[in-house]
């Protein structure tokens, strides 16, 4: 058994390869839920969503998010309303936020709730909510506190970042399934995604680090940073605007107390030295994923050292 | 100031020519809201929307109910995921499902909410919801007892009517937009909806019948009955199973107490003495509405008489 935790666009890309190269049964995702957002009262879960639409075959690759071939219909509807649009609700995607929204409102559990979406999209794989509690990661920007999508959706992640607010998830429970996957799996992949906005909210849900910390799997992280900067998406420019290094380097002091082997990019085999004196190992390999071969490589390249 | 009660599509073909032939502000209507129905956690209002898009010139002509150019692409997605798909809700037509959903969460009345989505459809005209309670009305039919969006559309009304439920409606409460509307009426209009499922919830709303017996406003009634049969939907059909005379007579007989006069089809003169005899005026001119002239012309006839 093999656990991945994984935020969205970046993270599908490895599960996307994982997801070729094991059986099914044998990967479970711990998704982040930070991410998610109420609006129009129902509630979307972006990252789980992307998870679901790709492991499915169906999310749009134009974007890395959505449902292929979606249209926007009820969305400008919504905005003849009044109500806000600059979150991109497509028509398909929107049965999944009505579907969820619908059964959370009569009390079943986001886990379960998930595990009925992936099996409504054909979605073989386990993915887990890190919670079932809503616990929205915030930011606190040059201008003003900020829920996590309001600055990387509607400002287009151009605000300064001063702090990442992660009490929601520090207040929220691990649902019970997540101890007993991490406590069966032989190794635990951090994925390639944003450190602070997409694995960190997975972090600081009570016990997860000390259940990383203790478990007898590997855990191994792949560096969402290369060549110091992040291939897509604010990684650098958070890490950077909070104070972290921005570079492999950086991303293993992140991880350091409960990961085992960073994996790097070829070009920054370099750092792998001062990885090392963090207490893990240095694995350096293609880390870029452009191509599904690209991810399919990688994937076979860390399932090789387990 | 007129005020009409309407239902859906029968009523909105005579509230279209109402509304061209008065000025916006002098029409109110009183919409029935027994057959609300909730679905996926969404409060659907058919025969409000049905108005609202009618009047805003944004009804799908073919059906008479929803918008122009809609598609179906959510629900398609909502069957993926297991959920009920008899209801037709288009793309477009959920934005305003999921916007009052999410108002109504908050707290908002409905009468509030409908004024809101009128205002943004450009609905200049007064839509008053019967109540701001949710007081759905059931059937019981040979086959149990069903909520009426579940006979119309799921069963297509082919089950055998034995009793309308309307123990919601009389639970419910007028709005207090109500009395005031029909106290400032000249005339009260009842549109050729039908009886038992889209005039009657209105009427049973606790207070409705005796606030209309007593007011200073003519009450018209329009016979949605013509020649001993519904020109559509099941009206006749119901009457019949609940044992009402299906006729402008039959007609004139429930609305007995507080409808001053009986507008009836010419084809149907022969009946008028009959209506005479249970104290009300019989006015009898063409009543079937074919086309946008139709309604105008029926609108004409009636404004005319006041």
């Amino acid at each position: 058994m093999i656990v991945a935790l994984a935020g969205g666009i970046g993270g599908s890309k490895l599960l996307a390869g994982l997801a070729r190269r094991l059986p099914a049964d044998q990967l479970t995702i711990l998704g982040n839920t930070g991410d998610d957002i109420e609006l129009f009262g129902l509630r979307i879960c972006p990252d789980l969503d992307t998870i679901t639409y790709t492991l499915s075959g169906h999310c749009n690759p134009a974007t890395g998010w959505g449902l292929r071939n979606d249209s926007f219909r009820c969305l400008k509807e919504i905005r003849r309303l009044g109500g806000e649009d600059w979150f991109q609700l497509g028509d398909r995607d929107l049965a999944t936020h009505i579907f969820r929204s619908w059964l959370l409102g009569k009390g079943v559990r986001l886990s379960e709730v998930t595990r009925r979406i992936c099996a409504a999209w054909g979605v073989r794989q386990r993915l887990l909510p890190m919670s079932d509690s809503h616990a929205p990661t915030f930011l606190v920007t040059d201008r003003g506190r900020l829920h996590l999508q309001e600055y990387l959706v509607r400002e287009k992640a151009k605000l300064v970042v001063k702090e990442v607010d992660l009490s929601a998830a520090v207040k929220a429970r691990l649902t019970p399934e997540i101890p007993d996957s991490v406590q069966q799996a032989r190794a635990v992949i951090v994925c390639p995604s944003n450190p602070l906005i997409s694995i960190g909210p997975i972090l600081a849900v009570a016990g997860m680090r000390e259940l990383l910390a203790k478990c007898k799997a590997t855990v191994i992280a792949v560096s969402p940073i290369v060549a110091n900067d992040s291939l897509k998406g604010p990684s650098a420019k958070m890490m950077r605007e909070l104070g972290y290094e921005v570079s492999a380097a950086g991303v293993a002091a992140m991880y350091r107390g409960f990961v085992d082997c960073l994996v790097l990019d070829r070009s920054d085999a370099a750092l792998a030295s001062r990885i090392e004196d963090l207490g893990m190992d240095a694995w350096s390999t293609a880390t870029v994923m452009k191509s599904e071969e690209d991810k399919d490589r990688l994937a076979d390249f860390i399932l090789e050292q387990l």
